[in-house]
């Protein structure tokens, strides 16, 4: 069994070489001082070649070849299976050609940037060309039989999903939410709440403490757009950002916490192995959804919150509170999109860059497509390119496949708060007392615990008893057009 | 020429590991939660081993013959030298000696923390064996030609350093040193001062403004023990820290920005080649004691640090605060010593570290040969092994042959001082002000451009027309015996 141990060995190696990577990105974007970019960026380059040198490396090959046909149990059956496949995976890309993305990838996010200050398609309109053909070219060498090459994408994000599930899946996503617009639209209150950010500090601070958030094994932070590093067992990195005239703050805390938890409740006979960390985009995206979405927007979970900030100095009743946190206005920008219209602007992206990756769509009329599909799923005109199709920096940066886990990630939450509340009951005492030990517990068992053991479709139907479906998540967002201060 | 652009190429790929080593390193000391310290010394261990395998692989060697005897000049003729000289130093250590050596010093300096705590040497004693014969055996296979295995380890901090050469400067300062201590001491004011915390942060943030420090390239943090991380070029780190009884933060900020402006001032052609650090610790120490000894604790520099203090809500006249800072107290711990007792607490360990390597002392004896030296060399009795041979980490964690840096580079600063003075002429108008420009311009002209390019022993007598010696230093000292408030 020499090959599993040298497999375990350079499975650990691997793991290392991914936190260091995500450090320096922490680092970069929460403490780096700004001359140091140049320097970083050659860094994680040499890192993230060395990554792919060690991951792709014949002796890999040689050591799965001595493991064919082993019987192995358990944890170890699972990671010479998923061994398996992410290196016949790699192995399938060329070296010139993945050399060839991350530079295009990393121009193209110049030329993004450039281009939507200026507000200029055409400027980015060549990088985009690039950056979509080499994604084609790399979808096709990693798509599996009978596979298309958005769904050799897709399978980097989300091994097994199939595009014409998705497509299913978000068609009739973008049947049943537009009618409930326009209706929750008129109910709900303005959505921005004056709240000095020395007060949702401490109110940010007072919340996550009551879900567990200590300083020996967390910290927070504030960067320029909130995200999540996980560094090591013990070692966890939120943050959030600030502004005085949202209370942002407050969702996206938890939506980062729900990234943390999953990474944090991973088995920890996993660690260090290949199968230690979160399964998928689409299912780190729920743990986020489900805090953010199910706890934070909470009618219950409102009156801890409104709690924290009258503790911190501002009065607000939590059904004022909990209203503007569900209000719904339909907007041109994702990032800045309420919960009900947010899979909408997914789906348009998904349909947009699925047609671009199968030729069906130039990269010339995409602004035109854009404003088509703006206009039909959520009747509003598109003013600019700045505010359409170049608000993003997926595609500039090379990513295409990413996008759905975002909707997805909605539609998995929903289904497991489900789910969970079928199996414990209704949560709104404990949200109420900011007891969440139950929730936390739930989600290790049915969904954390297995890290990449189970592949998306699975986890899902193991821990819900039933395929992904959007029933789960029309039934929430059902009230929001009732939604009222 | 293939070999020296893959040579080349694999020294911009190790300094990058370096820099990212660093990073980590200052991240867990200044950053990271106390859980994180497991999954950090994976990392760093996983990095130091990747390191390893790349600085001493086969393909190095053949890049190096395929060089061998082709003409070459400038920065490429140095970058071939070192490259040659450090793959076959690295080629010389057996890979289980190396990792015998990293998990004994891991392992010893837990010992030692323990042994401290509970001032027990026997405790720390088989720890300390090991460590002295792995040294002893490491220190033989790098040793060169007629060098005794310490002088093998004293390469790995001052490359060309001679034991005998050593112990000639160090016995002239063993006697020249203790008879100037008595007067001194009569006449220093007592050492500590009652400057408050947050005035302290005042003056070094407004002292290290006026040297440079900004924050679109620097950074300025607290830790236990302060330290300099050069991550990149555009990213100096350093850390410092305050005690409300005592003025340390001032001289210790001084003493990390002269570790931070040696890296910074490197030749830009040199950075990412295995040229672009400092050349050795002896060298890398005498600019951290220029800045600490010739600057801050220079009477004109007074002025300025006086009146720093001041505009912090502090008064305290320059005469008293020079006094202060040059004051004279024997004492029993190293890190707390004065600038003119200092040398003498490396000069004992040296010598009993020489003992145990090259077998002349026992282990079991250490702490007798230890109190017999502090009363010859300081006149004091030692009451606890906690405050004589357990203070330091060094032989705990495995490190031989480093302590003489420290007074290395008290007598590097001191001569480079005179070599400047004796350029530019006396500096008390420009450092009364705060203009350092000048000493910045001639210590990247004489010291810190060149990097690796020339060693310890070359440099000084470039830069100073002489060989080392301890006059200078000395000289420097002499008026201490007669400072006074």
């Amino acid at each position: 069994m020499t090959g599993l141990s040298e497999l375990r060995a350079r499975g650990a190696e691997l793991a290392d070489l991914d936190a260091v990577q995500m450090l320096l990105s922490w680092d970069q974007l929460v403490m780096m001082p700004a001359r140091g970019a140049a320097a970083r960026s050659q860094a994680l380059g040499t890192l993230a070649r060395l990554n792919h040198e060690r991951a792709t490396s014949a002796e890999l090959g040689e050591w799965l070849a001595e493991l064919e046909g082993v019987p192995l149990e358990g944890i170890d059956r699972d990671i010479v299976r998923l061994a398996r496949r992410d290196w016949e995976r790699a192995r399938r890309v060329p070296d010139a050609l993945a050399a060839e993305i991350a530079s295009a990838g990393a121009e193209g996010q110049q030329t993004w940037q450039a281009a939507r200050a200026a507000d200029d398609f055409q400027m980015f309109a060549p990088a985009l060309s690039r950056n979509v053909e080499l994604a084609r070219e790399y979808g096709r060498c990693v798509a599996g039989e009978g596979e298309t090459p958005y769904e050799g994408l897709l399978g980097d994000y989300d091994f097994g999903l199939r595009a014409s599930e998705l497509t299913r899946l978000f068609d009739s996503l973008a049947e049943a939410l537009p009618p409930l617009v326009g209706e929750a639209e008129r109910r709900s209150p303005p959505r921005s709440l004056e709240i000095p950010v020395p007060v949702q500090q401490a109110a940010v601070a007072g919340t996550l403490a009551r879900l567990g958030v200590e300083e020996t094994s967390w910290r927070v932070d504030v960067s320029a757009h909130p995200f999540t590093a996980w560094i090591g067992s013990g070692d966890t990195r939120v943050t959030t950002r600030y502004n005085d005239g949202n209370i942002e703050s407050l969702l996206s805390s938890l939506h980062e916490y729900g990234h943390a938890l999953y990474e944090r409740q991973i088995d920890p006979q996993l660690q260090r192995t290949n199968l230690g960390r979160g399964t998928s985009m689409s299912v780190h995206e729920s743990q986020s959804k489900l805090w953010e979405n199910h706890v934070a927007r909470n009618p219950a979970f409102a009156e801890l919150l409104a709690g924290e900030l009258g503790a911190a100095g501002f009065e607000i009743s939590p059904g004022e509170l909990h209203a503007t946190l569900v209000g719904v206005k339909r907007s041109l920008v994702r990032v800045s999109a309420d919960s009900l219209t947010y899979p909408l602007h997914i789906i348009l992206r998904f349909g947009l860059e699925r047609a671009m990756i199968e030729g069906e769509l130039a990269v010339a009329d995409l602004p035109a497509a854009w404003a088509e599909a703006i206009e039909r799923l959520l009747g509003l005109e598109v003013p600019s390119d700045a505010l359409g199709c170049l608000q993003d920096v997926h595609w500039g940066a090379g990513s295409f496949g990413y996008f759905p886990s975002y909707a997805l990630g909605c539609l998995i939450a929903a289904q497991l708060w489900e789910a969970l509340v079928a199996e414990l009951g209704p949560m709104d005492d404990e949200l109420r007392n900011g007891e969440v030990e139950r929730i936390k517990a739930w989600l290790g068992e049915h969904v954390h615990r297995y890290g990449r053991r189970l592949d998306t479709t699975e986890l899902i139907e193991q821990a819900t008893g039933a395929s992904l479906a959007i029933e789960p998540f029309l039934r929430y967002v059902a009230p929001l057009a009732q939604a009222s201060a």
